[in-house]
């Protein structure tokens, strides 16, 4: 099945950008790569915010050709426009019917209310986070308040230059190994 | 000098307790020990509210023998009673006052309105953070909103048993090491 990754910066106090939406404080470490990221991706969502902030650094086609691109609004006009696709439905929706379809792997982009929202439906497979070592002590949080426990197994650590590290996590539910050799007894 | 180590456990959501005060999701890795920490360490620091917890959780006296005590409230009666002594003055003066006595580090326990009135006076030199591998949803946050930005080297990374990791962190202060270089040169 498609997994949804949450990836995303942010800094040692949880935050993805300031309160205007800079994300100034974020930095690549020189011996960090996206590629094996990108290359198990083909499908980005995000909320409106991050889009505007994905514009602003220039990285408006979201990764470029054969990524597809969502974003959720309550205020655009729906449709595909500008390289990315505006949407306006629940989560589990969209979600449901980009799994009918074959493709890789989807990344949510940004935190705050749609990460929120995919958490509050738990359809957060992957977590990866990439932590700088800077507390920014004002703006937008990765997680607000409004979801369930969540528990999740730690699948990677690694430190990076100018001491970014990167965590990546796995969703752990109850009962899912189960239903999986349920499934594969059929 | 006396450091001023900030070290708690807490939520991959940054939580670090849930909202009714119970720690019940946080735990210690059977790989992990405190001793180290506890050995570098004859003072600790906490708010009203961490201290109701550890009281809850039998260890009153913090640490046992040879451990100083203090305890920020604005509402109980001043003074040493149960191990511990409880103030209420500005984090800066009882730090100046504890700085002047020859002594070892200074532990800053939890977080919440206490650590963020130390960070709000910059008086945080180390981050001790243990990250368990769950998402709560709600709770108490380590970092409220409400002071400068402070940049921090890291200078540990490490996975423990059950995928609690554990970062260290130094406080990289402007002009740190000029000041010091003057001072020695002095």
């Amino acid at each position: 099945m498609r997994k949804v990754v949450l990836s995303v910066g942010m800094s040692l106090d949880g935050r993805i950008a300031r309160t205007d939406g800079s994300v100034d404080f974020l930095f690549m470490p020189k011996d960090y790569s996206m590629g094996p990221f990108m290359a198990r991706i083909d499908t980005a969502v995000m909320g409106r915010k991050t889009y505007e902030v994905a514009l602003r650094l220039g990285r408006g086609t979201m990764g470029g050709p054969g990524m597809k691109s969502y974003v959720f609004s309550r205020t655009q006009a729906l449709g595909e426009r500008g390289g990315v696709t505006f949407v306006n439905e629940p989560p589990k929706k969209l979600l449901a019917a980009l799994r009918e379809r074959r493709g890789k792997d989807i990344w949510l982009m940004g935190g705050g209310e749609l990460a929120g929202e995919f958490l509050k439906d738990d359809l957060v497979d992957e977590l990866h986070l990439g932590i700088v070592p800077v507390l920014i002590g004002e703006g937008i949080p990765l997680f607000l308040p409004g979801f369930a426990q969540r528990d999740f197994s730690l699948s990677e650590n690694k430190s990076y230059a100018k001491g970014m590290i990167s965590l990546k996590y796995e969703r752990r539910r109850k009962g899912a190994k189960r239903r999986q050799v349920r499934k594969r007894l059929g």
